[in-house]
């Protein structure tokens, strides 16, 4: 996590009374989620709107993001951190990546983006292809690719398409993040709870074969 | 399913020459629905223009409903169908309540409406509202139930807090009905195939204890 500095670094010349670019791009990022979160839709966003809501010129906009999409898209492929990567087992894997996927439900701007992406799909499909594209697709691959070495090395069923094999350990925590607006996330072993459920399934012992 | 009927009903009078309620009813819902999958949102939807849209007079709205919002919560009241009952059997009603929802995932109305309630639930509280308290909370009512009768006959793990065995269950047909553009509902055995898997467990051969 950053954490903004408490003091303004010692001025340097060139850039004395000039925004910072990053302090201007973080106020411009804050009003269009302040903007969006109190009603505004994506078609009634505008430019001049998000200028005077961020305390910025427009120009200073411009010089970013020559329209309102390219700025929005921007800021949706900003959103996500990286995926973890390999952690040594299958079940540490699962474990990382829906620990992930918890931490972004957690936070509220990645919610809220995903929600509006969601809701704006068809009036809006350049958001909704970038959503998708920087997004989507990645967490997708990389829980496929999780996968694909799991049914390999034995420790997923080979039974199971891969596509099923997704949704079955993907879907829990996509509903509980994005879904549902009162569920838990805080519970920091969430994904280890999920993780073990699934390998294990769910079934009771009445269903299960009686030990010879 | 309703099919239309290929001829008009005989003229019985009264009626004659006055629009069907029915009729009328399904040509604003249907306006409704062209004006937002064409990108209309939410809040630049009108009276007048869904009027224009169906072919009626406002009044034929307002005799119905006082005002937009009571118009798009009717509708997404009428979206659902009771849920499935009892099969006689917890794996078959978890089947069942899964069919359930593959069935108006397939269905696109509804994935619609879905995706803009979720989209609009911070600028339009009241549908969002309206769709939880019609949709989402009696569908959770019921794989709650299902769930408890699980765990009290032992065809579902005590070990697991109903919340999470419901997310579980309920989690990976959501995500592919609403979350994934392209997935695929069309397979008449998913549900089966989903409840069997999560039942049973995803864990492979290298994860299974030895027979003894």
């Amino acid at each position: 996590m950053k954490t903004e500095p408490t003091a303004a670094p010692p001025c340097t010349g060139p850039r004395r009374g000039r925004p910072r670019s990053e302090a201007a791009e973080q106020a411009i990022f804050a009003a269009v989620e302040e903007q969006m979160a109190t009603g505004t839709s994506l078609s009634e966003l505008t430019i001049e709107g998000i200028a005077t809501a961020a305390g910025v010129g427009k120009a200073t906009i411009y010089r970013r993001w020559p329209n309102k999409e390219a700025l929005l898209v921007d800021m949706v492929s900003r959103l996500e951190e990286p995926l973890p990567s390999g952690t040594g087992s299958i079940r540490g894997d699962l474990v990382a990546m829906i620990e992930y996927m918890r931490l972004r439900g957690l936070a509220k701007r990645s919610r809220w983006v995903l929600k509006a992406a969601l809701g704006q799909m068809q009036s809006w499909p350049e958001l909704h292809a970038a959503y998708r594209e920087r997004v989507i697709v990645p967490r997708r691959e990389a829980a496929r690719d999780v996968i694909r070495r799991g049914v390999a090395e034995g420790e997923l069923r080979a039974d199971l398409d891969e596509e099923l094999l997704g949704d079955l350990l993907i879907g829990p925590i996509l509903a509980r993040s994005i879904l549902w607006d009162d569920s838990d996330l805080d519970d920091p072993e969430l994904a280890e709870r999920m993780v073990d459920a699934l390998l294990g399934g769910l079934a009771g012992p009445a269903l299960r074969p009686v030990p010879a």
